[in-house]
């Protein structure tokens, strides 16, 4: 396998995935086109001006991007392309559609025969088990939130530590994945902004400029360092 | 009908319930016990302790608590029941425990009839048509979002306001919202802490401390104040 998953797409004051530009050419090396899968559409965003944004930085490296959405067959159009895409948004929505229309386990099959696969945010999310440890909002109600099991462990992207200066009682990030572990054993990356996981062949590791905070069933959180094996 | 839908059990700084006694008292007039439904289990708090909390609190009111996990028979309880509170905590484990043990249409019915109902938080959630906005995380997969439908709208409970200052990309409630209201066509009430909705026959009012905004599909988010009708 050849991916990376990342816990947002742009780092705050940066632009459109310039922080991963160096590691998204070491990821796409020898692919001259990809396929996007826009279908968590970010604040409403549409299918076509999703993809034009993705399109307009991958510009840039040399690299052509066409929308899933743009071809009849999806499932043929998966098979045939020779890297991916999946932005982020809503993961209810990128869930619901890509089950809805029998994607899910097409595009899982294709990356683990080592086509590259990129993710960010609700993108990596689905390179986890399941989709339980989502932020986002369940706006739609999806047929499962099982998920590609791209790495053996759940993502939380977008990992934000508590605010002791927030006089505010709903749920801190900590206490939700707390509540998880009360109900599924499955390991958590808590996946800071500015971080990502690679996972080359076998070899699975968390990089970027922070720490990363990992919870288990049991046990309590720890840190590691960028460049830990995961 | 005789609800009380409140964002929050319990105010920075304050006591459980504390903000609320004197809306309480009101609302359980005539009721010296009621059914505490403990299924959301913040923190994955055991059913037991948390109706003890909840007792707690509702012995300074002279109400007797029994907790709806103590009976066998938990349609007959609701049935035998003169009042309920629905504490907060996950709205995903709070859903699925009623929708599998068909609790939710019992509890419909009877608040439905005139018995008195308090919601904080989740509970509060389960009041609304669906529960597509609330905050929590996934943590298990509900055989349907549906609830209970007793308000003609949506409640967000801890509504939060965007922070200018956060250097974070992940998206505001405010974003979150927006995006629901791509995918269906239903009122959302951004419910603040310090406020609640109450529900008097068919008169229905936000009150509380603070001003509450009103989001609608096609129209841009509102706010209104302490007294206004729903």
């Amino acid at each position: 396998m050849n991916i990376l998953l990342a816990s947002t797409s742009t780092l705050f004051g940066g632009e459109y995935l310039a922080y991963l530009k160096e590691e998204l050419i070491d990821l796409y090396q020898g692919v001259d086109e990809i396929i996007f899968i826009p279908f968590a559409r970010p604040s409403g965003i549409s299918h076509d001006d999703y993809t034009k944004k993705v399109g307009s930085f991958f510009e840039t490296i040399n690299i052509k991007v066409k929308g899933l959405h743009e071809f009849n067959d999806k499932i043929e159009a998966l098979n045939n392309s020779k890297g991916y895409f999946t932005g982020g948004g809503n993961t209810f929505l990128l869930v619901k559609t890509l089950h809805e229309e029998n994607l899910m386990s097409v595009l899982k099959q294709n990356v683990e025969n080592g086509k590259p696969y990129l993710g960010c945010s609700a993108g990596s999310n689905i390179g986890g088990q399941n989709m339980k440890t989502t932020n986002d909002m369940p706006i739609v109600y999806p047929p499962s939130f099982d998920c590609m099991g791209l790495v053996p462990f759940n993502i939380n992207p977008h990992y934000l530590d508590p605010n002791p200066e927030l006089k505010h009682n709903g749920e801190t990030r900590e206490t939700r994945i707390k509540e998880f572990l009360t109900q599924n054993d499955i390991k958590v990356v808590g996946l800071r902004e500015g971080n990502w996981i690679r996972r080359i062949n076998e070899k699975i590791t968390v990089e970027g400029s922070e720490l990363t905070r990992i919870f288990g069933q049991g046990k309590e959180p720890y840190e590691i360092e960028s460049g830990s094996q995961l």
